[in-house]
Protein backbone atom coordinates (compact mmCIF):
# COMPACT_ATOMS: atom_id res chain seq x y z
CA UNK A 1 0.00 0.00 0.00
CA UNK A 2 1.37 3.18 -0.55
CA UNK A 3 0.92 6.05 1.88
CA UNK A 4 -0.22 9.79 1.00
CA UNK A 5 1.17 12.48 2.44
CA UNK A 6 -0.83 15.76 2.38
CA UNK A 7 1.38 19.11 3.15
CA UNK A 8 1.48 22.05 1.50
CA UNK A 9 3.82 22.38 -1.83
CA UNK A 10 7.30 24.50 -1.25
CA UNK A 11 8.34 23.94 2.07
CA UNK A 12 9.71 21.38 4.61
CA UNK A 13 7.63 22.53 7.22
CA UNK A 14 5.94 20.16 9.38
CA UNK A 15 5.53 17.59 6.57
CA UNK A 16 9.37 16.89 6.62
CA UNK A 17 9.38 15.06 9.89
CA UNK A 18 7.17 12.65 8.28
CA UNK A 19 8.66 12.51 4.99
CA UNK A 20 12.14 11.69 7.04
CA UNK A 21 10.61 8.66 8.39
CA UNK A 22 9.12 7.50 5.30
CA UNK A 23 12.47 7.96 3.91
CA UNK A 24 14.40 6.03 6.13
CA UNK A 25 12.22 3.26 5.44
CA UNK A 26 12.58 2.91 1.99
CA UNK A 27 7.98 3.16 2.52
CA UNK A 28 6.80 3.83 -0.77
CA UNK A 29 4.98 7.17 -0.72
CA UNK A 30 3.24 10.23 -2.36
CA UNK A 31 3.30 13.64 -1.44
CA UNK A 32 0.31 14.20 -2.84
CA UNK A 33 0.06 18.39 -2.96
CA UNK A 34 3.97 18.12 -4.60
CA UNK A 35 3.61 15.41 -7.38
CA UNK A 36 0.19 16.13 -8.92
CA UNK A 37 1.25 18.78 -10.55
CA UNK A 38 -0.17 21.94 -11.48
CA UNK A 39 -2.00 22.31 -8.31
CA UNK A 40 -4.17 19.48 -8.23
CA UNK A 41 -2.28 17.80 -5.18
CA UNK A 42 -3.31 21.00 -3.62
CA UNK A 43 -6.32 21.28 -4.63
CA UNK A 44 -7.10 17.62 -3.26
CA UNK A 45 -5.79 18.51 0.29
CA UNK A 46 -8.16 21.59 0.40
CA UNK A 47 -11.35 19.61 -0.80
CA UNK A 48 -10.43 16.91 1.64
CA UNK A 49 -10.03 19.49 4.97
CA UNK A 50 -13.11 21.37 2.59
CA UNK A 51 -15.39 18.17 2.74
CA UNK A 52 -19.14 18.91 4.02
CA UNK A 53 -19.64 14.98 4.67
CA UNK A 54 -16.44 13.30 5.33
CA UNK A 55 -16.53 11.83 9.26
CA UNK A 56 -12.60 12.29 9.72
CA UNK A 57 -11.87 15.97 8.76
CA UNK A 58 -8.38 16.87 9.37
CA UNK A 59 -7.60 20.82 10.77
CA UNK A 60 -4.82 21.73 9.25
CA UNK A 61 -2.08 19.59 7.24
CA UNK A 62 0.11 17.65 7.57
CA UNK A 63 -2.01 14.16 7.41
CA UNK A 64 -1.50 11.19 5.89
CA UNK A 65 -3.96 8.96 4.09
CA UNK A 66 -3.42 5.24 4.26
CA UNK A 67 -6.60 3.56 2.69
CA UNK A 68 -9.65 4.94 4.27
CA UNK A 69 -8.04 5.87 6.99
CA UNK A 70 -7.11 9.96 7.23
CA UNK A 71 -4.84 10.68 9.81
CA UNK A 72 -3.59 13.97 11.21
CA UNK A 73 -0.92 15.81 13.06
CA UNK A 74 2.51 15.00 13.02
CA UNK A 75 2.87 12.99 16.07
CA UNK A 76 0.13 11.06 15.67
CA UNK A 77 0.68 10.26 12.16
CA UNK A 78 4.44 8.80 13.28
CA UNK A 79 2.97 7.06 15.94
CA UNK A 80 0.36 5.17 13.42
CA UNK A 81 3.50 4.66 10.71
CA UNK A 82 6.46 3.93 13.72
CA UNK A 83 5.78 0.29 14.28
CA UNK A 84 5.07 -0.37 10.28
CA UNK A 85 8.22 1.69 9.47
CA UNK A 86 10.38 -0.23 12.43
CA UNK A 87 11.28 2.70 13.96
CA UNK A 88 9.75 2.30 17.60
CA UNK A 89 11.30 0.42 20.37
CA UNK A 90 9.76 -2.83 20.70
CA UNK A 91 8.43 -2.79 24.59
CA UNK A 92 4.76 -1.66 24.47
CA UNK A 93 4.68 0.66 26.95
CA UNK A 94 7.66 2.45 25.52
CA UNK A 95 5.45 3.77 22.99
CA UNK A 96 3.66 6.32 25.37
CA UNK A 97 7.28 7.42 26.02
CA UNK A 98 8.11 8.22 22.85
CA UNK A 99 5.07 9.71 21.59
CA UNK A 100 6.35 11.90 24.81
CA UNK A 101 9.09 12.74 23.46
CA UNK A 102 7.66 13.65 19.66
CA UNK A 103 5.07 16.19 21.25
CA UNK A 104 7.60 17.98 23.06
CA UNK A 105 9.14 17.95 19.53
CA UNK A 106 5.63 19.71 18.28
CA UNK A 107 5.50 22.22 21.36
CA UNK A 108 9.19 22.97 20.42
CA UNK A 109 8.55 23.62 16.73
CA UNK A 110 5.40 25.42 17.61
CA UNK A 111 7.48 28.16 19.33
CA UNK A 112 10.22 28.22 16.38
CA UNK A 113 7.62 29.38 14.43
CA UNK A 114 6.04 31.87 16.55
CA UNK A 115 9.44 33.44 16.96
CA UNK A 116 8.40 34.97 13.26
CA UNK A 117 4.46 35.16 13.67
CA UNK A 118 4.15 35.89 17.58
CA UNK A 119 1.01 38.08 16.87
CA UNK A 120 -1.08 36.57 14.22
CA UNK A 121 -0.63 33.92 11.29
CA UNK A 122 -2.70 35.82 8.97
CA UNK A 123 -0.29 39.22 9.59
CA UNK A 124 2.88 38.96 7.26
CA UNK A 125 5.79 38.47 9.43
CA UNK A 126 7.18 42.22 8.64
CA UNK A 127 3.67 43.88 10.67
CA UNK A 128 4.80 42.05 13.52
CA UNK A 129 8.64 42.42 12.86
CA UNK A 130 8.87 44.51 16.40
CA UNK A 131 6.89 41.67 18.45
CA UNK A 132 9.03 38.96 15.98
CA UNK A 133 12.16 40.44 18.00
CA UNK A 134 10.93 40.70 20.87
CA UNK A 135 9.76 37.13 21.20
CA UNK A 136 12.76 35.90 19.50
CA UNK A 137 15.10 37.12 22.16
CA UNK A 138 13.24 35.24 24.90
CA UNK A 139 13.45 32.16 22.83
CA UNK A 140 16.97 32.44 22.10
CA UNK A 141 18.09 33.12 25.73
CA UNK A 142 15.26 31.16 27.28
CA UNK A 143 13.08 28.36 25.07
CA UNK A 144 16.05 27.03 23.13
CA UNK A 145 18.68 26.42 25.47
CA UNK A 146 15.46 24.53 27.87
CA UNK A 147 14.42 22.46 25.18
CA UNK A 148 18.11 21.91 23.64
CA UNK A 149 18.96 20.62 27.22
CA UNK A 150 16.44 18.62 27.72
CA UNK A 151 17.20 16.65 24.97
CA UNK A 152 21.01 16.47 25.48
CA UNK A 153 19.52 15.28 29.07
CA UNK A 154 17.25 12.57 27.80
CA UNK A 155 20.20 11.33 25.65
CA UNK A 156 22.89 11.04 28.29
CA UNK A 157 20.39 9.66 30.67
CA UNK A 158 19.69 6.84 28.50
CA UNK A 159 20.50 3.78 29.72
CA UNK A 160 21.46 2.07 26.90
CA UNK A 161 23.76 4.72 25.63
CA UNK A 162 22.93 8.56 24.30
CA UNK A 163 23.53 7.05 20.57
CA UNK A 164 19.55 7.52 20.24
CA UNK A 165 16.66 8.75 22.23
CA UNK A 166 15.09 5.89 23.49
CA UNK A 167 16.38 2.72 23.50
CA UNK A 168 19.19 1.18 21.52
CA UNK A 169 18.00 1.39 17.83
CA UNK A 170 16.86 4.55 16.05
CA UNK A 171 13.22 5.31 16.62
CA UNK A 172 11.57 8.25 14.92
CA UNK A 173 11.79 10.72 17.59
CA UNK A 174 15.78 10.61 16.55
CA UNK A 175 15.03 11.49 13.17
CA UNK A 176 13.05 14.53 14.13
CA UNK A 177 15.83 15.82 16.38
CA UNK A 178 17.87 15.44 13.41
CA UNK A 179 15.06 17.97 11.57
CA UNK A 180 15.02 20.17 14.48
CA UNK A 181 19.03 20.88 14.63
CA UNK A 182 19.05 21.14 11.17
CA UNK A 183 16.39 23.91 11.00
CA UNK A 184 17.84 26.02 14.26
CA UNK A 185 21.34 25.93 12.25
CA UNK A 186 19.21 27.45 9.11
CA UNK A 187 17.47 29.96 10.92
CA UNK A 188 19.44 31.17 14.36
CA UNK A 189 23.42 30.17 12.70
CA UNK A 190 24.08 33.06 15.63
CA UNK A 191 22.76 31.54 18.39
CA UNK A 192 23.99 27.82 17.11
CA UNK A 193 27.28 28.48 16.69
CA UNK A 194 28.91 26.13 19.76
CA UNK A 195 26.09 23.89 19.73
CA UNK A 196 28.37 21.22 19.76
CA UNK A 197 30.64 21.64 22.74
CA UNK A 198 26.92 22.27 24.81
CA UNK A 199 24.88 19.70 23.35
CA UNK A 200 27.65 17.40 22.61
CA UNK A 201 25.05 13.73 22.32
CA UNK A 202 22.60 15.79 20.33
CA UNK A 203 25.37 17.05 17.90
CA UNK A 204 26.57 13.57 17.50
CA UNK A 205 23.04 11.98 17.14
CA UNK A 206 22.30 14.79 14.35
CA UNK A 207 25.37 13.88 12.62
CA UNK A 208 24.86 9.80 12.69
CA UNK A 209 21.76 10.46 11.16
CA UNK A 210 23.15 12.80 8.28
CA UNK A 211 25.20 9.66 7.56
CA UNK A 212 22.30 6.97 7.32
CA UNK A 213 22.26 5.95 3.75
CA UNK A 214 18.61 6.54 3.43
CA UNK A 215 18.87 9.80 5.01
CA UNK A 216 22.32 10.93 3.28
CA UNK A 217 20.82 10.20 -0.37
CA UNK A 218 17.25 11.86 0.29
CA UNK A 219 19.20 15.08 1.24
CA UNK A 220 20.68 15.01 -1.89
CA UNK A 221 17.48 14.21 -3.70
CA UNK A 222 15.96 16.68 -5.10
CA UNK A 223 13.19 15.51 -2.42
CA UNK A 224 14.94 17.66 -0.10
CA UNK A 225 13.91 21.26 -0.87
CA UNK A 226 15.90 23.76 0.91
CA UNK A 227 14.76 25.98 4.09
CA UNK A 228 12.97 29.23 2.91
CA UNK A 229 11.26 31.80 4.38
CA UNK A 230 7.68 30.36 3.64
CA UNK A 231 8.82 27.29 6.31
CA UNK A 232 8.28 27.07 9.76
CA UNK A 233 12.55 27.73 9.95
CA UNK A 234 13.03 31.11 8.47
CA UNK A 235 16.62 32.45 8.74
CA UNK A 236 16.09 36.21 9.73
CA UNK A 237 19.01 37.68 10.57
CA UNK A 238 17.49 40.62 12.37
CA UNK A 239 16.01 37.51 14.93
CA UNK A 240 19.07 35.90 15.30
CA UNK A 241 21.47 36.27 18.42
CA UNK A 242 23.70 39.58 18.45
CA UNK A 243 21.22 41.05 15.72
CA UNK B 1 -3.94 0.87 40.67
CA UNK B 2 -4.03 4.03 41.97
CA UNK B 3 -3.01 6.72 39.04
CA UNK B 4 -0.51 9.52 40.11
CA UNK B 5 -1.04 12.64 38.13
CA UNK B 6 1.34 15.37 38.07
CA UNK B 7 0.42 18.90 37.84
CA UNK B 8 0.68 22.59 39.21
CA UNK B 9 -1.29 23.33 42.52
CA UNK B 10 -3.91 26.11 42.04
CA UNK B 11 -4.79 26.11 38.39
CA UNK B 12 -7.08 24.00 36.64
CA UNK B 13 -5.01 24.57 33.48
CA UNK B 14 -3.91 21.82 31.06
CA UNK B 15 -4.27 19.09 33.97
CA UNK B 16 -8.10 19.55 33.82
CA UNK B 17 -8.20 17.87 30.94
CA UNK B 18 -6.74 14.63 31.81
CA UNK B 19 -8.86 15.37 35.63
CA UNK B 20 -12.02 15.24 33.59
CA UNK B 21 -11.48 11.79 32.17
CA UNK B 22 -10.72 10.45 35.33
CA UNK B 23 -13.70 11.79 36.99
CA UNK B 24 -15.67 10.76 34.42
CA UNK B 25 -15.14 7.45 34.75
CA UNK B 26 -14.94 7.42 38.65
CA UNK B 27 -11.37 6.02 39.05
CA UNK B 28 -8.56 6.59 41.65
CA UNK B 29 -6.48 8.80 41.02
CA UNK B 30 -4.52 10.78 43.59
CA UNK B 31 -3.57 14.37 42.69
CA UNK B 32 0.16 14.58 43.60
CA UNK B 33 0.95 18.12 43.88
CA UNK B 34 -2.85 19.03 45.17
CA UNK B 35 -3.25 16.40 47.60
CA UNK B 36 0.14 15.73 49.49
CA UNK B 37 0.04 18.82 51.18
CA UNK B 38 2.54 21.66 52.00
CA UNK B 39 4.47 21.87 48.91
CA UNK B 40 5.16 18.09 48.98
CA UNK B 41 3.80 17.19 46.13
CA UNK B 42 4.88 19.83 44.20
CA UNK B 43 8.78 18.92 45.58
CA UNK B 44 7.87 15.58 44.00
CA UNK B 45 7.02 16.42 40.66
CA UNK B 46 10.00 18.82 40.46
CA UNK B 47 12.62 16.09 41.63
CA UNK B 48 10.80 13.73 38.88
CA UNK B 49 11.32 15.97 36.21
CA UNK B 50 14.94 17.22 37.10
CA UNK B 51 16.61 13.80 38.10
CA UNK B 52 19.93 13.18 36.74
CA UNK B 53 19.32 9.52 36.45
CA UNK B 54 15.70 8.72 35.24
CA UNK B 55 15.77 7.78 31.77
CA UNK B 56 11.84 8.82 31.24
CA UNK B 57 11.98 12.24 32.47
CA UNK B 58 9.14 14.71 31.38
CA UNK B 59 9.59 17.89 29.71
CA UNK B 60 6.88 19.91 31.60
CA UNK B 61 3.53 18.67 33.89
CA UNK B 62 0.87 17.44 33.76
CA UNK B 63 2.68 13.55 33.31
CA UNK B 64 0.73 10.70 34.72
CA UNK B 65 2.69 8.08 36.60
CA UNK B 66 1.12 4.49 36.55
CA UNK B 67 3.45 1.99 38.04
CA UNK B 68 6.73 2.91 36.54
CA UNK B 69 5.94 4.22 33.32
CA UNK B 70 5.85 8.41 33.41
CA UNK B 71 3.22 9.41 30.65
CA UNK B 72 3.92 13.09 29.60
CA UNK B 73 1.65 15.66 27.62
CA UNK B 74 -2.35 15.67 27.86
CA UNK B 75 -3.17 14.15 24.34
CA UNK B 76 -0.92 11.06 25.01
CA UNK B 77 -2.16 10.46 28.72
CA UNK B 78 -5.59 10.51 27.32
CA UNK B 79 -4.62 8.19 24.27
CA UNK B 80 -3.12 5.96 26.90
CA UNK B 81 -5.70 6.32 29.93
CA UNK B 82 -8.92 5.82 27.41
CA UNK B 83 -9.25 2.12 26.55
CA UNK B 84 -7.96 1.98 29.92
CA UNK B 85 -11.41 4.30 30.96
CA UNK B 86 -13.77 3.19 28.41
CA UNK B 87 -13.61 6.30 26.66
CA UNK B 88 -12.36 5.61 23.37
CA UNK B 89 -14.48 4.01 20.18
CA UNK B 90 -14.05 0.51 20.04
CA UNK B 91 -12.26 0.18 16.24
CA UNK B 92 -8.82 0.40 16.82
CA UNK B 93 -7.59 2.69 13.59
CA UNK B 94 -10.41 5.15 15.25
CA UNK B 95 -7.97 5.86 17.87
CA UNK B 96 -6.03 7.58 15.50
CA UNK B 97 -8.65 9.85 14.36
CA UNK B 98 -9.52 10.67 18.06
CA UNK B 99 -6.22 11.01 18.98
CA UNK B 100 -6.11 13.39 15.56
CA UNK B 101 -8.71 15.31 17.59
CA UNK B 102 -7.12 15.90 20.84
CA UNK B 103 -4.16 17.18 19.48
CA UNK B 104 -5.97 19.99 17.33
CA UNK B 105 -7.56 20.33 21.30
CA UNK B 106 -4.18 20.74 22.20
CA UNK B 107 -2.91 23.13 19.45
CA UNK B 108 -6.29 25.42 20.54
CA UNK B 109 -5.12 25.75 23.97
CA UNK B 110 -1.90 27.01 23.23
CA UNK B 111 -3.14 29.44 21.07
CA UNK B 112 -5.66 30.32 24.34
CA UNK B 113 -2.14 30.41 26.20
CA UNK B 114 -0.85 33.01 24.25
CA UNK B 115 -3.29 35.37 23.80
CA UNK B 116 -1.87 36.47 27.16
CA UNK B 117 1.92 35.46 26.85
CA UNK B 118 2.42 36.43 23.39
CA UNK B 119 5.74 37.18 24.20
CA UNK B 120 7.70 35.53 26.36
CA UNK B 121 6.46 32.88 28.99
CA UNK B 122 9.15 33.95 31.63
CA UNK B 123 7.78 38.01 31.65
CA UNK B 124 4.64 39.43 33.44
CA UNK B 125 1.34 39.40 31.48
CA UNK B 126 1.78 43.31 32.75
CA UNK B 127 4.87 43.38 30.56
CA UNK B 128 3.21 41.94 27.17
CA UNK B 129 -0.21 43.04 27.48
CA UNK B 130 0.08 45.60 23.90
CA UNK B 131 0.77 42.58 22.45
CA UNK B 132 -1.39 40.27 24.43
CA UNK B 133 -4.10 42.89 23.09
CA UNK B 134 -3.38 42.83 19.31
CA UNK B 135 -3.08 38.58 19.58
CA UNK B 136 -6.25 38.51 21.21
CA UNK B 137 -8.03 40.55 18.69
CA UNK B 138 -6.79 38.29 15.89
CA UNK B 139 -7.52 35.22 18.06
CA UNK B 140 -10.98 36.60 18.58
CA UNK B 141 -11.57 37.21 14.89
CA UNK B 142 -9.27 34.12 13.25
CA UNK B 143 -8.42 31.91 15.37
CA UNK B 144 -11.34 30.84 17.62
CA UNK B 145 -14.12 30.56 14.90
CA UNK B 146 -11.80 28.20 12.64
CA UNK B 147 -11.15 26.28 15.54
CA UNK B 148 -14.88 26.03 17.13
CA UNK B 149 -16.34 25.37 13.84
CA UNK B 150 -14.09 22.85 12.55
CA UNK B 151 -15.32 21.08 15.74
CA UNK B 152 -18.90 22.14 14.94
CA UNK B 153 -18.79 21.02 11.44
CA UNK B 154 -17.06 17.18 12.77
CA UNK B 155 -19.98 16.87 15.37
CA UNK B 156 -22.56 17.82 12.40
CA UNK B 157 -20.47 15.21 9.93
CA UNK B 158 -20.55 12.25 12.58
CA UNK B 159 -22.40 9.85 10.75
CA UNK B 160 -23.49 8.26 14.41
CA UNK B 161 -24.91 11.81 15.20
CA UNK B 162 -23.90 14.97 16.74
CA UNK B 163 -24.65 13.99 19.86
CA UNK B 164 -20.36 12.64 20.17
CA UNK B 165 -17.29 13.79 18.38
CA UNK B 166 -16.63 10.43 17.15
CA UNK B 167 -19.04 7.22 16.99
CA UNK B 168 -21.76 6.59 18.76
CA UNK B 169 -20.59 7.14 22.72
CA UNK B 170 -18.48 9.32 25.09
CA UNK B 171 -15.05 9.63 24.43
CA UNK B 172 -12.17 11.59 26.52
CA UNK B 173 -12.37 14.31 23.23
CA UNK B 174 -16.07 14.99 24.28
CA UNK B 175 -14.81 15.46 27.53
CA UNK B 176 -11.94 18.26 26.60
CA UNK B 177 -14.51 20.03 24.26
CA UNK B 178 -16.47 20.43 27.40
CA UNK B 179 -13.73 22.20 28.95
CA UNK B 180 -13.01 24.23 25.75
CA UNK B 181 -16.35 25.81 26.14
CA UNK B 182 -15.97 26.51 29.69
CA UNK B 183 -12.99 28.23 29.69
CA UNK B 184 -13.97 30.35 26.63
CA UNK B 185 -16.88 31.43 28.36
CA UNK B 186 -14.80 32.28 31.48
CA UNK B 187 -11.91 34.27 29.41
CA UNK B 188 -13.87 35.96 26.53
CA UNK B 189 -17.54 35.82 27.53
CA UNK B 190 -18.42 38.58 25.20
CA UNK B 191 -16.80 36.93 22.50
CA UNK B 192 -18.99 33.75 23.44
CA UNK B 193 -22.02 35.61 23.51
CA UNK B 194 -24.59 33.68 21.56
CA UNK B 195 -22.19 31.18 20.92
CA UNK B 196 -25.09 28.57 21.17
CA UNK B 197 -26.95 29.68 18.13
CA UNK B 198 -23.27 29.70 15.89
CA UNK B 199 -22.09 26.28 17.10
CA UNK B 200 -25.61 24.51 18.59
CA UNK B 201 -23.77 21.21 18.27
CA UNK B 202 -21.05 22.07 20.26
CA UNK B 203 -23.04 23.95 22.70
CA UNK B 204 -25.40 21.27 23.00
CA UNK B 205 -22.83 18.54 23.63
CA UNK B 206 -21.19 20.98 26.27
CA UNK B 207 -24.59 21.21 28.04
CA UNK B 208 -24.93 17.28 28.53
CA UNK B 209 -21.29 16.64 29.63
CA UNK B 210 -22.19 19.14 32.37
CA UNK B 211 -25.31 16.81 33.29
CA UNK B 212 -23.67 13.52 33.53
CA UNK B 213 -23.90 12.35 36.81
CA UNK B 214 -19.90 12.04 37.34
CA UNK B 215 -19.02 15.18 36.03
CA UNK B 216 -21.75 17.35 37.94
CA UNK B 217 -20.81 15.71 40.77
CA UNK B 218 -16.92 16.51 40.37
CA UNK B 219 -18.43 20.15 38.76
CA UNK B 220 -19.86 21.12 42.55
CA UNK B 221 -16.57 19.45 44.43
CA UNK B 222 -14.02 21.01 45.53
CA UNK B 223 -11.61 18.77 43.47
CA UNK B 224 -12.83 21.59 40.44
CA UNK B 225 -10.92 24.48 41.50
CA UNK B 226 -12.49 27.52 39.99
CA UNK B 227 -10.66 29.00 36.95
CA UNK B 228 -8.45 32.31 37.91
CA UNK B 229 -5.68 34.27 36.43
CA UNK B 230 -2.50 32.07 36.77
CA UNK B 231 -4.43 28.84 34.63
CA UNK B 232 -4.86 28.75 30.54
CA UNK B 233 -7.94 30.10 30.08
CA UNK B 234 -7.76 33.88 32.44
CA UNK B 235 -10.10 36.24 32.14
CA UNK B 236 -8.79 39.83 31.45
CA UNK B 237 -11.46 42.21 30.44
CA UNK B 238 -9.10 43.93 28.28
CA UNK B 239 -8.47 41.20 25.70
CA UNK B 240 -12.11 40.27 25.20
CA UNK B 241 -14.23 41.47 21.88
CA UNK B 242 -15.08 45.39 22.40
CA UNK B 243 -12.91 45.89 24.71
Amino acid sequence: MTYELYYWDGIQGRGEFVRLSLEEAGAEYVDVARESGSGRGTSAMMNLMRSGSDPHIPFAPPFLKDGDLVIPHVANILLYLGPKLGLVPKQEGLLYVLNGLQLTVADFVAEVHDTHHPIATSLYYEDQKDEAKARSAAFIKERMPKFLGYFERVLRQNPQGPQHILGDALTYVDLSLFQIIEGLNYAFPNAMTGYQAKYPALSALHDTVARRPNIAAYLKSERRIAFNEDGIFRHYPELDKGA
